[in-house]
């Protein structure tokens, strides 16, 4: 096993087989920190990590905040609508600002892909991509690994299918750098209008079959349907949808015995998945969740052993002069 | 004094005597934490306390982030505009997720009646109501009862007269159920049109005549009128209603010597009372809030003793075919 | 060195030459604790620090809170939005209630001039101002005189060149009253609209001409342009104003070779300085941002040491009657 020289986590694409298997032994030890009755460690105690969220998120920025008071770290939320923002100032002073109060990390999440790519060119404080529009997730997918591993045991020659919006997933982008890269094949099945042209080159195949890749699947991955975005634009209806692609009881008859539902939440019952299923049997849906705090913790207290290597450099100057 | 074997805080109702009595008993002395110089005990280190609130409140929710970090957990905020409820998630979906980050409490207010109890059927954290529609708010009651039992010696055999917007008053209903139970007696006064009909089978006395009721209170507890709510439904005009049922000095003339007056805040001065009667000989307000932050520290501190004994029955599977 | 007896900071004009110089002290020690591994000291383990916003601001209010955490205070976040002012209450009955929950210190940012000063009247906790109308916001300019000092080691017979919307500006008017008092001499520079009349009275000279103060200063501080106050009432337009007003490199050339660029943030690039100017060498922007956690634990650190020396003063009865 590697050590770890990573000064950031920004996807999966550049982490190596090494690196996201050390991230998951790492997470096997924190797992268990949260069984404890005091479930706390003071691995991190001192250090200041900031939530840094310009798109709302329950549910990922209460686990990172957990995952980073339990190693005894400070925290500080920062979101959109809190921001200097909203008064004209760039994406990059404000990152800049944060992090000059001696900040050790910010976890980021924004609309724009990208965003916490182009601040870990800039800052010196660690970066962790917290999910950036459409294109990563990467804390999401190594939750992912780590529940499959735990469950099935290992990663390698695994059947995976990853089913509904992948155009719009940053989760199944990440999820299909890891899990190829760890060995698994992926399988991605959803309706034309939400398949990415040319998704095959990630090394994955297609399908519009759904009961095909839930007969070969060992792990079948639903994706949230983002109403908010798409009605009717993708899709002729929801329901529509839901009637082709909601995976039910009565479907997952011909699956393998063994097989594991997972869904990064939040879940619409009766559109991706029935209620059945997801509180069924193959579900591991809360157990995600679980090791959501875990897997961050690793990531927060890998990312936190390294220095800034290169001491950032200085943003390009744009040479513009006022009021020309 | 009984021990305590509880592991949720839904309601007054459910109380027995005694175990009022050992809340009241733990809250003598974790009022004497807050009056130290270093306000902390190290009781609740490493648990994980989170506050749910779907209804703003600055008061409630910052008396029980104190009242937990002053026992050293750690906590998290969540409010409904920042959770996943917007994205079309089930509230019982939602504290499932936070849940399963191994969290050991949650402390919950809602808008509407009964969701406490729904969800603590449904978790194994424990659930704490701070305040679910015009049902019940405990801690409330809670404080109102320390706060009269430390300045008046007693409960048993005390009036109390309660005045005010009863109809949709969650700190009336949870009040009569403790007060009741400790043995005081309760009258209400109130219009017509804020009184609910049949209040009287809680074992309370009715009238409209705030004179007699002043006349006869050790304690009198003046309710909030919910402007917001109320304006021209229920009553003429707020103007009207202050004329009629607002407590000033003067009407003050005819009470007993030793008066106490409560209000559970946010006030309306001019309107409930007036400000000389707010800031008055007679008035416990503030230390009703002071008392607050040791009530809620005695609660969180007695469930965290308990572990959940049912593993938190499964949902019942609703059986719901997706697209059907 | 004096020490210290001050219970509420709430502005420069109150504190003496040798306070001032105290506080300047003070933080050049707690400077160091923000660059060590683990960035905290248990001065203040166990006081509660109240962060009660009025107006939105990311950036105080982080620092405020990071200070207070590398402290080992316990903090809380108040925002007027969250707050029960929206339900009618007066501030002074919300700032009574949140001090009766045994807080500590308060600091209070508000739309309004001189409500730190009328809660200090009224609180026994320590009132800090974080910003109050256009009328004072002490630590932004104790952060700006030590950084000042840290660069040129001194602030006595220092020109300090002030520009910009001096009208609207709390931080101007507190580093007027700082700087005059520790023998600086300030030369303010605006468009006549964005003086006020008679500032004179303070101890400073005016002037309209930029490339003027620009050669005679050691130090440039750039006031924010607050686009969103000030629109076509104030200036002919926001380009008019960058081409007479801002500050890029070609102005620079005049400059004395030293010359420290300043700016309280957040920066309008291209208005009141060029993208070139704000991130070169003569820009101490960011040191200012990470100088202000180590000012703001000074702050706070001294008035920890103090008690409420008066039990505050029962605000003044007023005598209204409900419904009259």
């Amino acid at each position: 096993m590697e050590s770890w020289h990573r000064h950031n986590l920004l996807d999966l694409h550049e982490l190596t087989r090494d690196e996201i298997a050390l991230v998951l032994e790492t997470a096997k030890s924190f797992k268990e920190v949260s069984t404890r009755d005091v479930k706390k460690v003071p691995a991190l105690r001192g250090k200041t990590i900031v939530m840094l969220f310009f798109e709302p998120s329950t549910r990922t920025r209460t686990s990172f905040e957990l995952a980073a008071k339990r190693l005894s770290a400070d925290t500080i939320n920062i979101t959109a609508s809190s921001s200097s923002l909203t008064k004209g100032e760039t994406i990059l002073d404000t990152a800049r600002n944060i992090e000059a109060m001696s900040v050790d990390m910010i976890v980021v999440r924004h609309q724009s892909a990208g965003v916490p790519q182009y601040l870990a060119e800039h800052l010196r404080a660690s970066v962790v991509n917290a999910g950036d529009g459409c294109r990563a997730h990467p804390t999401q997918a190594l939750l992912d690994m780590f529940t499959i591993q735990e469950k099935l045991g290992r990663l390698e020659g695994l059947n995976v299918g990853i089913v509904g919006d992948i155009l719009h997933s940053r989760v199944a982008r990440s999820n299909i750098w890891g899990l190829t890269k760890m060995g698994a094949r992926v399988m991605l099945c959803a309706p034309a209008t939400l398949l990415p042209v040319g998704i095959q080159q990630m090394g994955v195949e297609v399908t519009h079959d759904l009961q095909q890749v839930i007969k070969s699947s060992d792990v079948l991955m639903l994706l949230r349907l983002q109403n908010e975005r798409q009605q009717e634009k993708f899709l002729p209806s929801i329901r529509e949808y839901a009637r082709v692609f909601g995976v039910h009881h009565q479907r997952l008859k011909a699956a393998k015995k063994k097989i594991l539902i997972m869904h990064p939440g939040p879940t619409n019952r009766g559109v991706e998945l029935s209620a059945d299923v997801a509180d069924g049997e193959h579900s591991v849906i809360l157990e995600q969740v679980t090791n959501g705090v875990a897997v961050r913790m690793a990531v927060l207290y890998l990312l936190a052993g390294t220095k800034a290597e290169i001491i950032g450099q200085k943003p390009e100057i744009v040479k513009v002069k006022p009021g020309t």
